[in-house]
């Protein structure tokens, strides 16, 4: 018989309060914000900047200027952004810009001003630099503006898996500025505007209808408002879509709950996206998805064809594809099978049940996913399999 | 007049519950725990392993052994461990071993098994890996056991800085096993009885009373307990460092409290014991910095002479150091700028105030420091010189 060797146990219990802010400003290098600069300390104030290389191009002019009349010492770090370049080695780059410029963390919170990428990629530095660094959130995307730049995860992709290694950190502010949208390509609009379509499909028919009534509008015009009716349409739209983001994250900003409305559009995209990188936007590959998804939900009866139709000719006036030649048999079913296994052993796909709510299943077969991409293609013609 | 532009605010706000247990066991790969394994799912249970390669070595057997009595699947997988090589390309090594093996992180903890390097490089790639993949901390290493297994910083060192990107991320649970001990060697005892002494400066006179009667004999017994008396004090011992550090901890897990009584120790050391790669431990660096403060201290009046003098006699029947030939002023200056700059711009510099409690001072002179560096130097004699 073993004799009762000692032990002894200890708990440890604590609680950590995250709180941030979002603000919609338009014309932020104009007006300005208090947490970007200047510091409230005595002494000079100094802020690292981190932008991707083409708004370095498009407003590092812009940004000096700013920190410039705010009297704040600042140092631009422009970083190469693309799906391909969002690795771990470039996040230990800006790590040893940021040892090179020196910052006080408790006074000096980084600054990162770009898109989804970039923001990815600055935020993980933050995330880990000295185990955290208060920073800022800058997007200049519509994607960034709507998802990346408004949630709290970081991340990087590894091997051929899209943010495999990543972080749940927010920023203290994220600052959201549409008048950076005026300098963005038309395809990088619909990229957005594939994720506002989420959100109006899963939870709020009203955005759904606006997509849906001023697509072609919104797109051609950037967001930026060259009418009145165009300008309240622009900023309804973001208003809706952000409130419509935050609300879903709010409950579950760590993602503890593995239900998540928000993750339609994001279940076989992944694989998709990584497999057709670099052609497929994540908005695109998000599309795709929620095309997909829809078909199943039609062949279930949660929505009627002429649901289905409609969502379908609002993802075409928005230029977003509803199908992919890499939607075949063996991609779907082992896309299906990583989602299940990220989502803790179950499917928890979300399906939208009439225009603007959602709901989830768990049996999905492998067939009901091909037949349904089989219709996609059908519906985009023969010609689309040329990829 | 600037037209009012358009803005809007939105507010997030959430708590975080983190809870963990610590658990001392002797005999653990006899013994066995609930979470290591086996999995309560259906199917054959699976476990990643991360092992230092010098625990592979020595315990390798016995590991697999316990997995396959409880009939869990584990790929046991071996890091090379030092401080050099304790960087963010292990980290991502680790998490494409962890891709290639295929885990289900809702139900397969990740298992770390090794001294405080292994768990810090482990700690970070769970952290990092999907987000956030649950661990089991197991300190094979006297530092681990009372320091590095029981805490939820993680970490690696990046250009010249010692864990300069990390993370909070706590385990599951850390299960602790004297047992490990016997097969470490002298100079590692020495390494974590270093911090147990810096838990009896700042808090728990009856631990450095422990330490002070019965230092060489734990040194020589590797707190095995060959007799009745030892095993009792080993037992004690431990209790009280996991304890101290416990109740430090507790209230300050994310270290938003500047002010830290376990930062003992740790003010000039990291820069020191960077600076001396790969020549000190860092429980000896630990050593060094805690004489420099004890100096200062006495220097202070807030330790007698006879105070002092029986600290150094501790340090020195527990084989650790009181100098090193890289305590010269400009190394010190930088060291203390750069621990300034790491606490928020203050020094907050523990110092022990008698035996068994401390206090934080704010206002220490390079000079003070330097002087003080120049009396332990001449407590070691001229031959230390040589470094």
């Amino acid at each position: 018989v073993e004799a009762e060797a000692p032990s002894r146990r200890w708990s440890v219990q604590a609680q950590k309060s995250v709180q941030y802010e979002i603000a919609l400003i338009d014309g932020l290098l104009e007006r300005g914000h208090p947490l970007l600069g200047p510091s409230p300390r005595p002494g000079p104030a100094r802020r690292f900047v981190i932008v991707d290389e083409q708004v370095g191009r498009l407003y590092g002019g812009a940004i000096r200027d700013y920190f410039d009349r705010e009297s704040v010492h600042c140092r631009i770090f422009p970083v190469a952004v693309s799906e391909k370049a969002k690795t771990m080695d470039q996040v230990s780059a800006i790590a040893h810009a940021v040892d090179s410029f020196g910052i006080d963390r408790y006074r000096e919170p980084i600054v990162a001003i770009g898109g989804g990428v970039l923001l990815d990629l600055a935020g993980l530095a933050a995330s880990l630099y000295r185990r955290g660094t208060p920073y800022i959130r800058v997007p200049t995307t519509l994607i960034g503006l709507v998802d990346a730049g408004v949630g709290v995860k970081t991340g990087v992709n590894h091997g051929l898996h899209k943010n495999r290694l990543g972080s749940y950190f927010a920023p203290c502010v994220a600052l959201l500025d549409r008048r950076f949208l005026a300098t963005l390509g038309t395809r990088h609009i619909a990229n957005g505007l594939a994720e506002i379509l989420k959100i109006g499909l899963i939870r709020d028919r009203r955005l759904f209808d606006l997509l849906d009534q001023h697509g072609q509008l919104l797109l051609s015009e950037r967001l930026q408002g060259h009418s009145a009716v165009s300008d309240a349409v622009a900023i309804e739209l973001l208003d809706r879509a952000i409130t419509g983001m935050v609300d879903e994250l709010r409950p579950n900003l760590w993602e503890q709950e593995l239900d998540r409305l928000v993750d339609y559009g994001h279940s076989v995209s992944p694989t998709i996206e990584m497999l057709a990188l670099p052609h497929l936007l994540h908005g695109e590959a998000v599309s795709i998805d929620m095309a997909l998804f829809t078909a199943v939900a039609q062949r279930r009866g949660l929505l009627c064809a002429a649901e289905a139709n409609q969502i379908f000719r609002t993802m075409h006036a928005l230029q977003l594809p509803v199908w992919h030649p890499l939607l075949g048999r063996k991609v779907l079913a082992r896309a299906l099978a990583e989602t299940v296994q990220h989502r803790g052993g179950r499917q928890r796909l979300p399906l939208p049940a009439g225009i603007g709510s959602g709901r989830f299943v768990n049996d999905v077969a492998e067939d009901e996913l091909f037949m349904a991409a089989e219709e996609l293609r059908d519906l985009r013609g023969p010609t689309c399999l040329a990829g």
